[in-house]
């Protein structure tokens, strides 16, 4: 792709054009420069708009025409009528990159789509490294652009995040407000025109902003290039993908029509596991698995210790524990004896450690202190019932020391709602995944253990799935020559097999 | 048991005495008497103590032996060595009831072991229907008694609770006050020296105030009586249960022991089955369940609509209602037709019913009005993303309104975070489940359907599971007999094929 070279424009531009900016609130080509200037962009922002002298402040350019050469970044919001004589003008001036939110392309089919094909053609021809069109827009906060309709502005962090669902992004970044979750870059890549999940995940493995990436998808256009670029990726930042039905799924819904989807999922399922892609069922499981990897070390073997105030929860967690990849750690004589010291007759020294309804902050600071020493402890998951007696924020401290001071992972599960919230608070802002029930902390303990061999075993079993690659393209050669975007299940197998 | 007399006398006291009673903020004794307080006990409570004159403003009785005679209820905090010998006194003069909340039998064991079972004798002997020991008390709010050291005091509501574990009522207590969900009755069981889950359910199917029955269970004593009496009570309300590892699992978790829980789990879940226990697997299950029986009508048909303002979603929420039991429902023509009228040309007026990124509340108003009237429509979902032009509380209004129209279950998903929280609020406040994610919405309707369509089955079913009353209870009581608290498969099984 040739676009590639404009990929750094994109997402590090020096100039911005909005073209359709508004001066009316509440229109996209408005909110589009408002969110430019709330997410403190220092490079030059020039809205474009044949009506108006100045929008929000800026002076404003009338005509594509009139923009300077070599712009980096077009942001275009103008009808789906005006975006190809406007991309023609912009590409005969050496336009680097573009996102084009305007809706209306391939998604109506009929003339949208020709339409769209004639934009792609025009980006691929003239090297410009398009998002979209029919998409949200696109975040980047290390270069603290935010070229999108969004409403909220996330903060910085090590998190990439793309979505084929405009839907999902917004609702994503409206989470991450609430739990203080950052990002690198956030796009919504929508028809998927130039850019798709392959190029984002070949520029997200070199982007040292990023560390973790997330990724919610429908269909994948090129399966192999897809899968090649994942399981490169993967041995160097996990990347955790939500996979849904596809379209399809919705027109299945509508007319009971049987069968294509669960072969795609199972085939999807068996192409994630081989490339190390990490596929998170629901959207839950995704906020709590991106929380976890962003902030927690991985933990280096299977080795759990749970430190819990209360029996009951401990029995839970255990459980989980059972169910789950992990090991109930089985602490050293050293440790149950430095335990011994200091805990009250009643405590459980084993594992789970419960320390009795009446500890304090204190007697959890010295338990964990203890535990997270021990050789056999890989990660610690501290359970908190909001008894009467516990020191809720206290405790959350006593967390938050700890894993400051250690270089295993840290979990915390603090049962309840309002009571315990400004603990949960406490330790959120810290960095420390903090969930109301034991079962979803284990999961993500779990998916950063399982991460953590898949980083260790050899490379060799990638070049396996394309052994012979040929044999594997022709496959979706073949698919992508009947017009389907979905592999289903016996093409995947091919694959896998080739 | 006998002690059945007096389990309204329990629930529903006139005259309660707070044995060790303090003056000092912070213990137990003092906390109960601020919590009967602060509940609005109508009755009389007399606080009990030698060394005080009066307790939070109520005149104190230096010892049981000047408590009238016919006592209602007896609320135990007094240090262990002291509970028999009060308790004989008590039980001279007539006690109906009692909860001793002081620890130190039989969890313990030794000592404490026998002092329980002396005690459990004197109130068989004497009628006294006791809860406890080693619990966190009692609240029974249409009684208007919080008999509890729990914090926070929960609103009146149609859900029961009990629970072996004092630590899950203190975490769903602090949730409940998240989330705005009322108790009828709360009880911690402790130990289960008399009061245990059976004589819990077998109150609850009569209780008027009680809709929807909620337990956690680590051991079941009697599994013949429980399970006799969830049978009978399942008919007329569901009663939702997490059965966890029991003890064994904190055991087996320790000495890495293994074999007896996974078989006794699979026991448990076919006995659950079989009597029509809704077993919830994990707490934040047990929450949502909760929620969606206490609030919502059961649907009569598997037929799920969804109402989405956005593709993705939508699609995740398809994935979600074919992996489940539920069906999306076919709307007819006439729906269709008049969907049509209103909704924007790019809407998909199947199922889901994407009413488009741009709804506003008056159309997500007009289209669950006219989804609702579809007969093939048995319960609805409402979607919403946070997009720039979502009216999130006035769409909120209108779900409310439309649900209180319908007899048709409603619920709502409002995906995201601080954005979405102001109507997920007002959602919650008016009785609608809103969840942030697709999933466990869908979950918990079909959930529901199940509970529905066992209803409808015919009650043969029920003997069918103690043909053989006698050789179940031989298996029980070959059990008990040596001293086992758990029932393994192979036992289980054969109760079942008794």
């Amino acid at each position: 792709m040739s676009c590639e070279a404009h990929i750094n424009a994109l997402f590090h531009p020096q100039t911005v054009a909005v073209i359709g900016a508004s001066e009316k609130p509440g229109k996209i080509g408005h909110t589009v420069v408002a969110n430019m200037i709330e997410a403190g962009f220092p490079g030059r922002i020039i809205p474009v708009n044949p009506k108006a002298d100045e929008i929000l402040g800026l002076p404003v350019v009338g005509d594509v025409a009139d923009l300077p050469e070599d712009l980096d970044l077009a942001v275009v919001t103008i009808p789906v009528a005006a975006v190809l004589p406007a991309m023609e003008t912009l590409a005969a001036k050496k336009l680097k990159s573009a996102i084009v939110i305007t809706a209306g392309f391939k998604e109506v089919g009929g003339e949208g789509y020709y339409l769209e094909k004639r934009l792609a053609e025009l980006c691929r021809e003239n090297d410009i490294a398009l998002i979209g069109p029919n998409c949200l827009g696109m975040i980047s906060t290390p270069s603290k652009i935010n070229a999108s309709f969004a409403a909220g502005q996330p903060g910085e962090g090590k998190i990439a995040f793309f979505s084929q669902s405009g839907a999902l992004c917004v609702a994503i970044l409206d989470w991450a407000l609430k739990e203080n979750i950052g990002f690198s870059r956030f796009v919504s890549l929508g028809n998927k025109a130039v850019i798709s999940e392959s190029q984002m995940l070949a520029f997200l493995r070199q982007d040292q902003h990023t560390n973790v990436i997330l990724g919610y998808i429908e269909n994948v256009e090129n399966g192999t290039a897809f899968l090649a670029e994942a399981a490169r990726v993967t041995r160097e930042k996990p990347v955790i993908m939500i996979k849904s039905g596809t379209t399809a799924a919705g027109a299945k819904a509508a007319s009971s029509h049987t069968g294509a989807i669960a072969g795609s999922d199972q085939a999807y399922t068996a192409a994630f596991k081989k490339t190390g892609i990490i596929r998170a069922g629901d959207v839950e499981t995704l906020f709590n698995l991106a929380q976890a990897f962003a902030t927690q070390p991985l933990p280096e073997g299977p080795g759990l210790v749970l430190v819990t105030n209360s029996g009951g929860p401990g029995i839970l967690a255990a459980d989980a524990c059972e169910k789950s990849s992990l090991s109930m750690a089985r602490m050293s004589l050293t440790t149950v004896e430095r335990l011994k010291e200091f805990l009250p007759p009643y405590a459980s020294l084993y594992n789970p450690v419960d320390i009795i309804g009446d500890a304090d902050a204190e007697r959890y600071r010295k338990t964990l202190e203890a535990v997270l020493d021990d050789p056999q402890v890989h990660a610690a998951l501290v359970l908190l019932s909001p008894t009467s007696s516990a020191h809720i924020e206290e405790t959350a401290q006593a967390v938050i020391d700890n894993a400051r001071q250690t270089s295993k992972p840290v979990f915390a599960c603090f049962m309840g709602g309002v009571r315990v919230e400004p603990g949960r608070r406490m330790l959120l802002d810290a960095g420390i995944p903090c969930y109301a029930f034991p079962e979803p902390a284990i999961k993500s303990i779990e998916s950063m253990y399982a991460y953590s061999l898949w980083k260790k075993t050899p490379e060799a079993h990638y070049p396996a799935i394309f052994g012979n690659a040929d044999a594997a393209r022709e496959v979706f050669d073949a698919v992508r020559g009947r017009g389907d975007l979905e592999v289903v299940e016996f093409q995947a197998q091919e694959v896998l097999r080739a």
